[in-house]
């Protein structure tokens, strides 16, 4: 369809997309274009799995081939070899999932979240929507990070979308309430970015490991997943994270006789 | 995303796509798969290039292998010469825009529209959403037969959707209204299809060919485009039709003496 004017961007941020171990570079390019199509310009990507197999130019090429225009997205593009990484400086982070995950969390539909974000967006937080790889999604350790989990509903027969169709829906559903809300921002609602929600966790992870409360090797990281898990799902504050980090402290120096 | 099985369509019916010339057998896979995602599964492609150009198993093999298992929306996809066959049976036709138009219709979002043409879908009428080629869209000829336009709301600086992206759109918007309404239809609203209105339309244009109304050839076909326009505007009756069509026979007949 027409209509395009490559070099005005009307919109300032709006969410962050994170795409987990994306397969292929062309669907990062058909992604950056679902996002400027929807007035989203930041993109990162975790641990991408063409730059050790393509090399990092031609894969941009191949990404910027399929954007139609989309560019600037791809050329602003972040890469992180972590997920932790990725997501240090997020404050509200909205997973996707088209399956049912084991993990206690609330799951809202793509439209359904959209007036949450957008009250996290305009008290300031930095929000993300985040994609796992094309065939298998995200696993329990990344949704462990995540605020809150959403689902596209589809036809359960047929609920098989691609990476960009999904990105699409996400930004789609973002840009239509974003559209008839750019009101002033304010910052009386601010959380703790995950950066300092999962130094607060190494630190804890650290002390159930020296006590012994994670001592069983094989189920350890099912432990650490819904430990994290707990402690995402409650919106912390930078201060209340802080008070968290003295209260482990304290456990772990053990009664005082 | 995972989590499908092929060989359950547990939804009946839906709006009829409708592809006008579409450029490539490939784009029609990715729409067929777009579809069927969203619960539809009745295609129509008129004109389209590829039968001639490639011929049409070659064009449906290639459609099949991008549509990632949405075959028998291909399978059993129908073509059409004109854009008038593909719209013989239709009685609520929806056509997709992204620019301006000079034909005094109504225009409103993909979202705007959903519930009219659910009501409309569940008063059996049948619907149809119509899209134009890739590169330049609907035609003003087209329109003109359309009930409504739509346009999708995005990024002014950058709206330019591929084909099946703008299907998606459309499709979701349906299925997200349409999941939660499958409640017994009504025959109590029922109107013409665009065949009956288009038998009226040659029947009257053949009378203001004859009358000298439409004489000027160069204004001739943009005259027939505003006229057609103003009728199909109407929802006009099955009855209504008939009624114009003796109305336009009596005219002709010209002044009783």
């Amino acid at each position: 369809m027409a209509g395009t004017h490559k070099d005005f961007w009307p919109l300032e941020g709006g969410p962050v997309i994170i795409l987990v171990e994306p397969k292929l570079p062309e669907n990062v390019g058909m992604v950056a274009r679902a996002m400027l199509n929807c007035g989203l310009n930041e993109l990162r990507v975790v641990a991408p799995r063409w730059v050790t197999e393509q090399g990092l130019p031609l894969a941009h090429e191949k990404a910027v081939a399929v954007s139609s225009g989309a560019d600037a997205v791809i050329h602003n593009m972040k890469m992180f070899d972590t997920y932790q990484g990725a997501m240090a400086d997020i404050e509200y982070a909205v997973a996707t999932c088209p399956r049912k995950h084991d993990l206690f969390k609330e799951v809202v539909s793509a439209r359904e979240i959209m007036p949450r974000v957008l009250e996290r967006f305009q008290a300031t937080q930095k929000c993300a929507f985040i994609f796992g790889c094309e065939r298998t999604g995200l696993t329990n350790e990344h949704i462990a990070m995540a605020d809150i989990l959403v689902t596209i509903p589809l036809n359960p027969s047929f609920c098989s979308l691609n990476l960009a169709q999904a990105v699409l829906v996400m930004a789609y559903e973002w840009f239509q309430l974003y559209q008839h809300n750019k009101t002033p921002k304010n910052r009386q609602f601010k959380v703790a970015p995950k950066e300092e929600l999962m130094g607060f966790l190494h630190q804890l992870e650290e002390g159930l490991d020296k006590t012994g409360f994670l001592r069983v090797a094989e189920k350890r990281p099912g432990m650490v997943t819904n430990i994290r898990n707990m402690f995402t799902k409650a919106s912390l504050t930078s201060q209340e994270v802080r008070t968290l980090r003295g209260i482990v402290n304290y456990l772990l120096k053990g009664e005082r006789n």
